[in-house]
């Protein structure tokens, strides 16, 4: 979407997260620095104008949109969203579904953001649920995982949909041409893997996708595909293994230099490692892959800096057109699996 | 089981392996100065003993039993066990189940030596198929994942049995008096998770087992429980992840440190990065847990050092009577889940 003031508008959820509103205003100040980018926060419009004046000679574009309530992490997000009409989630999501921004942004807690998203904006036709794509290690700059979230029970229906995401999501946001796909499984040959995995294969043959078969484990990291997909529960599992494990081996490579290397040489490479393990922390921002619009959910621990970065993960996406691309891509995999059939 | 003699007679397919039979036969000779072992090479006997007869010196305990015929990685594991009547697996597998030997090693293809693990010993009643109990990350030394192998569609039951697997291991390999046990999830409450996991909790949490809940992926490295549980699918996905991922990061870490650390420090830290994420690697033998009988794998491109080291493993497995506590804690298991039903 274009504006006649050439900038995308970024609803941003003034209330959600732990740090809320203080770090959340930081962050969008930050942001609001890019020329393209104007930012209207959402929440209590007195408080947030107060806590704004704070920032002298900030960026003036940063507007307010008044919100009298907010939802808080442990309510039920379907029925609180019912009740609190005026949640700062729901009205900078109306925004988006109303054109009066292209994008929102939110560290509330992430059920009722997807709760909002899927109520308000609806998901893209042939998607069931919001997808989350992961780069479990940043060593693997071209290449996304995905299902890493919501959808732990699949079908191989679902799992085309996501290679249909991921695909979209690699030309338009890393710039690659005709992305491969493959699906994880526990062996390269067709037939090798689970029932789903074994049921999907024919599928993703059949689809048009650049789908170059299984993919297992250890190619995750070694980028034999752009997009590799599997179901939410494996994704999840893996992407919070590879947190866990990269915060486990910086401690331990930590140990081991202790004493080697002078300190800064060696906080570097620790901090680097950290990085390269924990890409979701460092980007601060997921965007809901298949949600009829441009929503970007964030960790509700987010400080500032990872504000400025959903927020900018944000312009990323609206700029590419994904949305409007995976909804056109859907539509012609539909038509190359009927034409297969018929 | 104890032999009159006090050594456990550990019967090894001399001919399974890429590098059979010579680095089986310098494994074997290397394991059997080991006063506990007695190995018996099973294969054609003339070309063993002629091979046998180079090692001067060597402990005169090793036997040769014969065996005219072998396996080769990609012949149809169930016919060709038909076929075959006299292959070295099948040969070294009998011999365990005639009581002539406690244990079989074999890196020849797995599917051949799971086959005849499963045609010759069967299971022990309530398991269906051999689990893999995997180690990923070496810093956490009391604690295992399993299925890491050939169950990728689960059901609650077949979970259920891998935790009493894994329970009996963790007592009688890692001397750990109660093992905690925990579920592999995408959210530690309960009520988190897919279907599978959902079912089993309940069969989990009124099994008698010592079930303290839901783990996530960071969880398996912390190591919140020592037997974590999750399908075949999910571990096999999640080590060789694990095994890509220390390869990647090795390669990352020796760039970084080149030219910063003397070259022998470097290299050090290397192979020990290496190490503790390709435990599977460096341990060369994995028991198929649930056979009736010990049986324990390798991987085919296993050199002489981790032919010893699968002696051992089969030594310790043999030693430690797991077969007979499995057998005893699976009824047990059985009979606690009827009482609560009743």
């Amino acid at each position: 979407m274009t504006r006649s003031s050439g900038r995308f508008i970024i609803a941003v959820d003034a209330m959600g997260g732990d740090y809320a509103p203080d770090e959340v205003i930081k962050g969008a100040v930050e942001a609001s620095r890019d020329s393209e980018i104007e930012v209207v926060l959402v929440g209590p419009e007195e408080t947030l104008h107060k806590k704004l004046s704070q920032y002298k000679g900030a960026d003036t574009s940063i507007r307010c949109v008044n919100a009298s309530e907010y939802i808080q992490e442990g309510e039920p997000p379907a029925l609180v969203l019912r009740q609190k009409r005026d949640a700062s989630i729901l009205v900078a999501t109306k925004m988006v579904k109303k054109g009066e921004a292209d994008a929102v942004v939110s560290a509330g807690p992430t059920g009722a953001a997807v709760a909002a998203a899927l109520m308000v904006l609806g998901m893209v036709e042939g998607v069931e649920r919001p997808a989350f794509g992961g780069t479990p290690v940043g060593i693997t700059r071209d290449s996304i995982l995905l299902d890493c979230g919501g959808n732990v029970d699949c079908k191989p229906e679902h799992l085309l949909s996501f290679a249909v995401i991921g695909t979209v999501y690699v030309k338009k946001l890393m710039g690659i041409e005709n992305p491969t796909v493959a699906l994880l499984s526990v062996g390269s040959e067709e037939g090798k893997g689970n029932a789903l995995v074994k049921e999907s294969y024919p599928l993703f043959r059949d689809s048009g996708l650049n789908f170059i078969g299984n993919a297992e484990g250890n190619d995750i990291i070694s980028g034999k595909a752009n997009v590799i997909v599997c179901d939410g529960f494996t994704g999840n599992v893996l992407l919070k293994f590879c947190e866990g494990f990269g915060s486990s081996i910086n401690q331990w490579l930590r140990a081991k230099l202790a004493g080697k290397l002078p300190h800064d040489e060696r906080d570097e490479i620790c901090r680097e490692l950290f990085s390269i393990t924990n890409t979701a922390d460092m980007i601060g921002g997921v965007p809901l892959l298949g949600v009829n619009g441009n929503a970007v959910v964030m960790h509700g621990r987010s400080r500032a800096p990872l504000f400025t970065s959903a927020i900018n993960c944000a312009r990323d996406m609206v700029r590419s057109g994904f949305v409007e691309s995976l909804n056109t891509e859907l539509i012609q995999t539909r038509r190359q699996l009927k034409n297969v059939v018929d």
